[in-house]
């Protein structure tokens, strides 16, 4: 039953309007009179019929004000909650009974009671919910200010000016020079989204390029992502994705309801979102995750097809969430969390299964860890919760089909997160359990049967990270999420935590005196150190089992390459020192089974007596690098020119190589094909482009390949108007 | 991206489980040996092996006890948190040494760390979450007792006993007769939908039939609807919503994820669910939701076909919601809000807007007022929630599109609701709106700008019912959503509610001292008395307007009859008494347009000097009468006849003339076809039955036809097993 027939009759008096983009015809007739018959001719015009001649939507004026010139696009953007200027031509000079009023409208069946239809008025005659002023009058021309709600409708309003004649309203024809997009605005201390710090709206709202962090928490690495927001049909291609969500264009106002719609709609799963998952592996049928430079094709495509883009994985998703959100005027940043329960049921246990030798039973194992995993916080009010709970919120457009979220997931305060409030709405309880579960080892019997043996309380969630504010740094915000462990704000967290329904752990194990811990040192082999200390009374003899694997990032198995049991060091006694057993991975045993995952795996586990022991260590393995150098005048309109340079520094071929470059502001999204690249040979790719925009730039380029994902780099230039910087 | 594919591959270590209905092939080979060669022979087993000769999973022992003889089904059905015994023959008596263990698997890839493979032992030997005792042994036969922890997953489990031999285990192999089906218990106190009182839980588990009601709530109405979740197939068509819908299996032990899912799953909207809504009047393409008579013919349908069935409206999603809920075990019920805010958007605001001269403007009004809205409540724990708000929940599977819900909504505590605690999860501030809206009326200028001159605060949510338990009466529930209006209470409750984000109209309104009230007194021909009251301090005349119009239900205007602009009374003064104005509106000016609907709306809006006034009165047209009549020996499998009679009242025929009866546990979906009755003539419908189930049973019959919508009655009849009652 689609909306676009009469279905919605005897349900609706009109049918719910939906969609933003897709108005444009006249709203009205040139001439509308006014209904009553007996309404005395009182408006009688001094002199001559007034009428509109010009209709000019002073971008030059306004774009600065609101913080929106990069934006590239021909009408007008302006935030809401603050003035903006419209300048009128009439016929003649206004007269002291003249009367008119800009009329604003949005979507189909626009209404004055649901904040689609707005008269804006300038004299003294009550008009709509946005005020209005005379800013300065000019003989015929008027400078007009009309200031909107702070909670207005977000999208693409059409402009009218009506006059009131004797007779009825004469209006303006639709003209669509004359539609203006309304944001978000952070700069405005009643709107939802305000930001009070400029340096972190500089950060959070206007940067159009960033850095996510991946890797593990030891070893972290990261990858640009061009955000773009400001790009030639970025906007139109977030409004788009609203009215493909066929949410109400009524609710637009709404920054709660809208997040939580933009977190469903950036995946594909059950709403035809911008993105397809993959993580198999084989991305024959699409882009891999590992090859995008940033958001902008990406959202171009979706928005010129309807079709959903083949492939993300957590870093896509959340970055193009992030250019949807500051494209609105949302300010939201991109976090990483390395060690992430991710697939949760809600209850705080990733249990990992052993078998009674103690090596690892992946048959039986169901939950991972993952390295790392990016969503994203806005900065937002939370009216629907109690006090204290607003400010930056979890969102998270990654799917997941264990989540109540239904394929979105937040927004869910941080705050509350923190505080094990997690009786408040949106999927606070499986946020907290990706940050915070316990990870429980169990002994898997003979009979199936299994038996605790291990509790791990600090390795998931270990570090939370985000960029900061005008740097490509990492920024720790772990704090943010969790008081130390440990601490008594900490247990108060966690017992609020198992009250709200997150199931923990609560078995009794002896306490370990066994313990095991892994060093790597990395190089083309890898070194392993495995200590195992021993504080029991006696000598003992460990028999242990070394697991190593090449894993996907979510911690899944791709291919395991070593399997050895081994016996721990003879006769060591009850000391604090520990006792070390080294390993050596050479480079030939890993690598071919690397494809395009650059993680590996080593869990030790051990049993002496009674006892059990495990450890785990996740590595990511060093990517070898691309060079990019800029040449020529860096100034707006002047030709310069990218090179992208790479060696090949393995000693076999990489085949199938895919090179892309972007720079917001700069130069377009640009592509290159390499069918083979031999050992120890280089390439050079050169662009010329003419930068669009002023101030610091970014460059990205990636080189992907099967063998070889996700070669990345950067290089910033501060581009200027006339010559100095 | 189908499950079906690999694609798990990198994210899950194996793909999530979310078919409990296909898996018929046998988990195990018959022998699985163990892992470990180093195992000494330590279990050589005394005199010859052991072997299970027959499983018996004592259904006639086990119903009575666990409440679930009256399902129609080959398999076992237990509840949770409560012993049942299953009877093992061994090949030989059990010795000393012999060690065994029953398995219960659910869904694919079952695992023990996720409940969906529980080892049961019997000895000291430790084994999965179930308890398992040896109720008794006698020579080769033992009775075993298990008991299922109250939070166990919910649907069908396989069977197996697994024997340890020296060298493995062995195992029964697929057997589809001993498979059982676990649902929620409300007799077990630590079951999250436990529910003390037993004439509770036999209302709100067990009855298989009840009324709904309908209509307004001075006049209200009540149609029959049989649940009928005992009957053949029900089962096993709501096991397949969960599987269609995609939840994960493991998460089937957690009610609030379930029922919230269900709520999801029972309209089509956005996940092929049960049902598809039509309100359009136009039901060419499917049978009209006032024509059926109950759940199981549209539950059996959609399992068998996996297309969504045509047609429902709010009664019918209810009625099949409550039909999914009781058969899982979950006390539910199904809940009538008269004058409901349906279509909010979460603000305590309905619009109703009036051009200025107090007609009503319908063009530009979008908000409606339903006559009633049917929703379902469900008791359970609510343990992600602070203490108290746990018991009644309301879940609505209507679709909406302005709500949060996406389709679906619920779980809300309803005393969240009654407390304004609207920031907690699940869509509480929609369920708020929808009972506490306040009515805005708004006059509409020339110039489209909109003034609210009236509030009524107490229009929306008038009365909340439900049927009474083992009764058909209506019982008044609204004080559980609601404190007295004005109350302290109240008024805490509506600034809590406010605090939280509701936003209510605060227009600062002269206190009207002109009120008009509409009496109506019902006919054929409709008498309305329109009273205007004078509290001003001097003599007046209103200019008032009378609009009649044919509605929905959802008190959207289907075609209006009658517009007339009259003079209120002339020179009253200042008193109590109230002048009258009386209208006859005769059958034929409304008959006519009456079609498929039963509601009449009448508003009168009135303006006198400055003050305006307006009143809305809905009434509902009888319906002629349908009759039921049973005879024959009142005794399971005893053949019974049961005849409908229904008499055309009217000078016109009717046509197309649907009839549809059936009986839980009595006499199966029966339907005959008219393709004419003439006026005053009679039909006669005879069927013969044979009742399966004892006890007081309900006989429900439907007539529905374009002209005249669901007629119906019910006839109840006692059943005995023995020839007395």
């Amino acid at each position: 039953m689609s909306k676009e027939t009469n279905n919605y009759k005897g349900r609706y008096s009109e049918p719910v309007p939906t969609s933003n983009l897709q108005n444009d015809e006249n709203d009205f007739p040139e001439f509308e009179p006014f209904d009553e018959d007996a309404t005395p001719r009182s408006f009688a015009p001094v002199g001559a019929a007034l009428s509109v001649q010009h209709v000019d939507m002073c971008q030059q004026l306004n774009k600065p004000n609101h913080y929106t010139t990069a934006y590239d696009i021909q009408n007008l953007v302006v935030r809401r909650g603050q003035e903006f200027v419209v300048r009128v031509t009439f016929s003649r000079p206004l007269a002291e009974a003249d009367d008119f009023q800009l009329e604003f409208l949005i979507g189909s069946n626009p209404s004055p009671s649901k904040g689609t239809l707005v008269a804006v008025t300038f004299g003294s005659r009550h008009g709509g919910p946005w005020s209005g002023q005379i800013v300065e009058a000019q003989g015929e021309s008027v400078l007009l200010g009309i200031t909107p709600t702070a909670d207005a409708i977000v999208g693409k309003f059409r402009t009218y000016v009506a006059i009131v004649t004797s007779g009825g309203m004469q209006r303006t024809s639709r003209d669509a020079n004359t539609d203006l997009y309304l944001l978000f605005n952070a700069w405005c201390p009643q709107d939802a989204v305000f930001l009070a710090d400029e340096a972190a709206r500089r950060e959070y709202v206007m940067s159009d390029y960033g850095v996510i962090f991946q890797g593990t928490v030891s070893a972290m690495s990261q990858r640009n992502w061009m955000y773009g927001q400001f790009e030639r049909g970025v906007l139109d291609a977030c409004i788009y994705i609203l009215d493909a969500s066929r949410m109400p264009i009524y609710n637009r106002g709404n920054i709660i309801q809208l997040v939580r719609k933009g977190s469903a709609m950036i995946n594909s799963q059950d709403d035809n979102g911008v993105l397809v998952g993959n993580w198999s592996d084989d991305y024959s049928m699409g882009m891999p995750p590992t090859s995008w430079t940033g958001s902008v094709k990406i959202l171009l495509q979706y928005a010129n097809t309807g079709v959903s883009i083949c492939f993300a994985q957590c870093w896509v998703f959340a970055g193009v969430f992030n250019t949807f959100l500051r494209c609105l005027g949302i300010p939201s940043r991109v976090i990483t969390n390395f060690n992430s329960a991710h697939d949760n049921t809600g209850n705080l246990k990733t249990d990992l299964i052993f078998k009674t030798d103690g090596t690892p039973d992946r048959r039986n194992t169901r939950d991972s860890i993952w390295n790392y995993h990016c969503w994203n916080e806005v900065f937002i009010v939370r009216p629907d919760l109690p006090a204290g709970l607003s400010g930056w919120q979890v969102v998270d457009a990654t799917p997941q089909e264990t989540s109540d979220g239904h394929f979105r997931c937040g927004p869910a305060s941080v705050t509350a997160i923190k505080e094990g409030l997690l009786c408040h709405p949106f999927d606070s309880g499986f946020v907290f359990a990706e940050v915070n579960s316990d990870v429980v080892f169990h002994k898997r019997d003979r009979y199936g049967t299994l038996s605790p043996y291990r509790v791990d309380k600090t390795h998931v969630g270990q570090g939370i990270y985000t960029q900061a504010v005008g740097s490509p740094a990492p920024m720790d915000i772990t704090h943010t999420y969790k008081y130390p462990e440990g601490s008594a704000d900490d247990n108060r967290t966690m017992a609020r935590a198992e009250e709200y329904g997150c199931e923990r752990d609560h078995s009794e194990l002896p306490d370990t005196q066994l313990t095991v811990t892994i060093t790597v040192s990395l190089g083309h082999d890898v070194n392993l150190a495995v200590d195992f200390q021993n504080q029991t009374e006696h000598s003992t003899t460990v028999q242990a089992h070394l697991a190593g694997s090449v894993v996907f990032y979510t911690g899944v198995i791709s291919k395991s390459f070593r399997d050895q049991n081994f016996t721990g060091p003879h006769k060591y006694s009850n000391t604090r020192m520990s006792e070390r057993v080294m390993f050596r991975i050479p480079a030939q045993e890993y690598m071919p089974h690397l494809g395009s995952q650059l993680s590996l795996q080593f869990i030790v586990t051990g049993q002496a007596d009674d006892q059990s022991v495990s450890a785990i260590k996740v590595i990511e393995m060093q990517t070898p690098s691309l060079t990019l150098m800029v040449s020529g005048q860096p100034q707006v309109q002047q030709e310069m020119i990218v090179t992208v340079s790479f060696t090949n520094p393995f000693n076999f071929p990489l085949q199938g190589v895919h090179l892309a470059m972007e720079g917001a502001g700069l130069v377009t999204h640009r592509t290159r094909y390499y069918s083979v690249i031999e050992p120890l040979s280089s390439i050079s790719w050169k662009e010329s482009f003419f930068p669009r925009l002023d101030g610091p730039r970014c460059i990205v380029a990636v080189l992907d390949s099967i063998s070889l994902r996700q070669v990345t780099s950067s290089v910033l230039i501060c581009i200027v108007h006339t010559g100095y910087c």
